[in-house]
């Protein structure tokens, strides 16, 4: 859809023909919603402004960018959105050339802009980098890195900070309550008249000196004396809604030709009534009704989420020491129920999770016993610290994983699947699984007991419910589920034991089952006579194949000189795409009927 | 050494002892040298004015705690900082209840800070966590991120930012100008007398009153904008050679009862005129001449470092494509060379390896060539950012890779041992090695023709060189350097090939060795072809055994259904110690004139 040349009112109906589409779709198929609502005037004013075939267009964490998506060739497959085989809910330059980047990360956009421009200035080209990052985004460290080497640098990049008072959870940290502060001022009411005046006093000269002229303008009126400190240009607030301030606004930052920040107030699921304003709720939806926003309702299991909370209650219930942490995800993790409850003792931290592990390192060195609950693959983030301040240190820090494995619709960027590949080779380390929704409530009372390091993962979603009856947690203790007549065991670790027992199930044969339960220490002593019994090993688990479970028993066999025949069902070498988790799974060849295909 | 209670001639009699001392030993034996000289009056206030035994004494990278070990019980074991069994040249619990926290890599403290601040909050304990802080580690994400927290729960941390200019390269980032900005100010020159007439006139009446009256007149005087802004008290700058007005101002910070910046401006290297206010050079030294402060020269091969950097030099000079970037270590690394003759296309962004590796990706899909030269160490702290920013986009970025396997004289929290283990599972990703330095410049040049994510190792120090002729690299592709009689096989994976020949030429048998150059892609077919001819193997490789080189040979073997006898010289699931690389590798049996026993 062409935005360039058009009238104020010709922009107006296309971002309500947006709003439109969003409303619609999402509401049908679920889907991003709140932050993308509140961006489509800014993409609008980007697309006006700049050119997304030329210029690097930059979405921070891309969840917003629907309104983009739609403004770039995909009107009709917008219907598709995360789907399987669908669009990507995130920016994507295998869709189209208009996305310059994955995204599904927080706060990259900035450092990718710096590379962008310093690829233009060696290549001589008159392109700019547009961010667009949501205040919540600004909280991680990385950002503060990228604006560092920027405001030294002084190469052009506009950044939009849509300020939507944090994306996810609720407004957290000094540079929250600094925006706020912003806001809140008396800067704003005379912008918009100054900037109109000076548009059209100074249009018609030359550049530099505009842009020259403009700085100073800007000065008068800035209140972003954070940003200014770091050596970059702050414009704002503005209304991020409206049209016409958004475009004039983004056209003096253009022409200023070094970096600028252009900070844009907006408001959550905008145009939409009911979720106008609102923070987490609305943030990431499934299927809803227009009319009153109620949400379809589905018969769902309770999520492993919902048990890893309420187990994590009972416990911090009876000891007082336990304190925990969560990083942006307060209600995704559950922890969101803690902090309710033990104000004093749960926090959340924001997009930061370096400093989640290693503030909670240092809790755990004073005699607490810290939680750090964080998703399987924003704990990628604080992969030096669990080494460094954690492990190094042997301290008794439980990383509860959430969404490990397959996450569905999020997809690639989101995977839960590298976690155990990333956290077996560290010392000190202890990696133990739940099976299903008992085993979680034990596996966190045994936590408790551990003091070392350790990590817990679980699914998104329900466990598949096995119907064995749990042993207690020892360490470094697998439980055999049952004994089988074939030379077969399948070794189930985490949520994929439910897998291997309805592939056990479906099999004609009775096949032994082991829940290993810890992949660090392996049960050594189970694993050896079981190898006298059985030879023929299968390993489920949902997790990467190179450095994963199979891997973990393949090195345990070839240090014991054992011989088995060991198959792994965990996800090959690649990246894996977004859709329905089962559909993924399907295509992946890992539904028990398939598996079941396989072990014949 | 106590300090408390003693009169200002008393202290300044200890700091010139202490100084006497690092430089005497460090002159001997080598060591960090000049961050550690100019912390001393610091070291000394903070100890005048807190308790090492009772408050966390936070020392960040801790390069700049002998002054602090020298006070605490270790002043005639300090002969042995470094040392293999001896004194560690970090803070060490294991060595003191003084020291807090291991810390070897950066801007970890005040996150340390914050966790350590909740829990004396939660135990109501009249403790204060005093944080000392180069400005070097001020530009790492995590600090921020750490910042944003604590300027939000306004906990009592006193941070002494020791200003010295950046501590180990040259200063960088608009951060460093920032502070530059600060200590060039007006302000300092009333803060003295301010703050003595203030304590004279104060000091009597109750400690909240003071605190808030302290409080009031600090902002008078208070430059410190941008901490300010982020809800962290700033004084300063202070002279922190000065012991009195170190110690007054510690005093007021401590009684501040609140998160407050103590910015102090130091002399690296000050007490030793050589060494005054020298950056990189002073840094950490090996033995030196104290007359004149000329280091003892030892006949040492060219290190792999500047191999490195001759042979990325030849590829820059041809292909004007090739860019790159360090974070912090521009000599450590070599790219101190490419920047001096390529200044537009080689940065050094601070320690800021986040930013620095998502930068590089940016400018790969630009079209340009990124080396992304970071030690394996520190890499750890751009995880996420190669999984979601490089390898899924799998953009040709190239991350040379320093400092692999054993480090030496640092120990533990800089072995480079991690690297194939956190590397070989992400998707898309290349791993190879060069075993000497023919092979290193070969790898480079190979590096730059595949369009897809590789990581290159190589080791601190030089390489045992191989005496085979090399064959060009290709892709997955490994070379067999001699065939054998027995029924043996090396195989040797980067800098342990030279290590694998040696332990050959020992063994009394004829034994094949195979250089596997590539862990990922593994050369598949030629170890097909040697299984036939060889079945007892073993692996030589400066990486952790879990999930390294031999567990990727092991997931090879058994996802071909091959059958061979491995052994795995990699390191085992532990933490390796400090010392001498070669005592090091001793205690670990890994000397070939001991490999060639296992293998017997």
């Amino acid at each position: 859809m062409e935005v360039k040349n058009k009238s104020l009112e010709e922009l107006e109906d296309i971002s309500q023909k947006i709003r439109d589409r969003i409303i619609d779709v999402v509401s049908r198929k679920g889907g991003h919603f709140s932050s993308t609502l509140g961006a489509v005037e800014l993409t609008l004013g980007m697309h006006y402004v700049f050119d997304a075939y030329k210029d690097p267009f930059i979405f921070d964490v891309s969840h917003q960018c629907y309104p983009h998506k739609l403004l770039t060739g995909r009107w009709e497959e917008f219907e598709t959105i995360r789907q399987f085989e669908g669009l990507s809910g995130f920016t994507k330059p295998k869709e189209s050339p208009a996305d310059y980047f994955v995204a599904g990360h927080s706060s990259t956009s900035i450092s990718l802009a710096v590379g962008a421009a310093k690829s233009i200035q060696l290549k001589k080209e008159d392109r700019t980098p547009v961010v667009m990052i949501g205040d919540g985004s600004m909280t991680a460290g990385m950002v503060y890195e990228a604006l560092n080497e920027l405001g030294d640098l002084k190469l052009p990049v506009v950044i939009i900070l849509n300020d939507n008072e944090m994306s996810i959870a609720k407004p957290i940290g000094a540079i929250s309550k600094y925006l706020s502060k912003l806001l809140a001022g008396k800067y704003y009411q005379g912008f918009k008249g100054k900037v109109d005046n000076f548009i059209k006093k100074n249009m018609p000269e030359g550049t530099t000196y505009i842009a020259k002229r403009m700085e100073e303008a800007m000065k008068l009126i800035t209140p972003g004396i954070l940003f200014e400190e770091m050596g970059i240009d702050y414009i704002g607030p503005i209304d991020g809604h409206n049209l016409e301030e958004v475009i004039d606004t983004l056209q003096i930052a253009k022409a200023m030709k070094k970096p600028v920040i252009v900070h844009a107030r907006t408001v959550k699921g905008k145009g939409y009534k009911v979720a106008e304003g609102q923070h987490e709720h609305w943030h990431g939806v499934g299927p809803f009704n227009v009319e009153d926003g109620a949400f379809v309702k589905k018969e769902a299991p309770k999520a492993a989420t919902a048990v890893f909370a309420d187990a994590l209650v009972n416990l911090a219930c009876k000891h007082e020491n336990v304190v925990g942490i969560t990083a942006a995800m307060p209600s995704g993790t559950g922890i969101n129920k803690l902090m309710d409850k033990f104000p004093d003792r749960f926090w959340d931290v924001a997009i930061a999770e370096q400093h989640a592990v290693t503030s909670m390192a240092a809790m755990a060195k004073e005699g607490f016993k810290p939680f750090v609950t964080i998703y399987s693959t924003f704990l990628q983030r604080g992969f030096d610290q669990i080494i460094h301040d954690v492990c190094l240190m042997g301290l008794p820090v439980v990383f509860a994983i959430d969404r490990a494995g397959i996450v569905g619709n999020d997809g690639e960027t989101h995977q839960g699947t590298f976690d155990i590949s990333y956290l077996r080779f560290i010392p000190n380390m202890v990696l133990f699984a739940p099976r299903d929704n008992e085993t979680l409530h034990q596996a966190i009372e045994f936590s408790y007991t551990l003091d070392k390091p350790c990590a817990i993962r679980y699914p998104r979603g329900a466990f598949i419910e096995t119907n064995y009856k749990s042993e207690t947690f020892e360490l470094g203790k697998a439980q055999l589920l049952k004994e089988g007549k074939s030379n077969k065991l399948f070794i189930g670790y985490g949520a994929a034991v439910g897998r291997a027992c309805k592939t056990e199930a479906l099999h004609e044969e009775d096949i032994a089952v082991l829940d290993l339960r810890f992949v660090k220490p392996l049960d050594k002593e189970t694993l050896k006579d079981l190898a006298c019994k059985y030879d023929d090993w299968y390993v489920f688990s949902d997790s990467q194949k190179q450095g994963g479970v199979g891997s973990a028993i393949l090195e345990f066999l070839n240090e014991e000189k054992v011989c088995v025949n060991l198959t792994s069902f965990e996800y090959e070498d690649d990246f894996i795409n977004h859709g329905d988790t089962k559909k993924v799974e399907e295509s992946l060849g890992l539904f028990p009927e398939q598996l079941v295909k396989k072990v014949k």
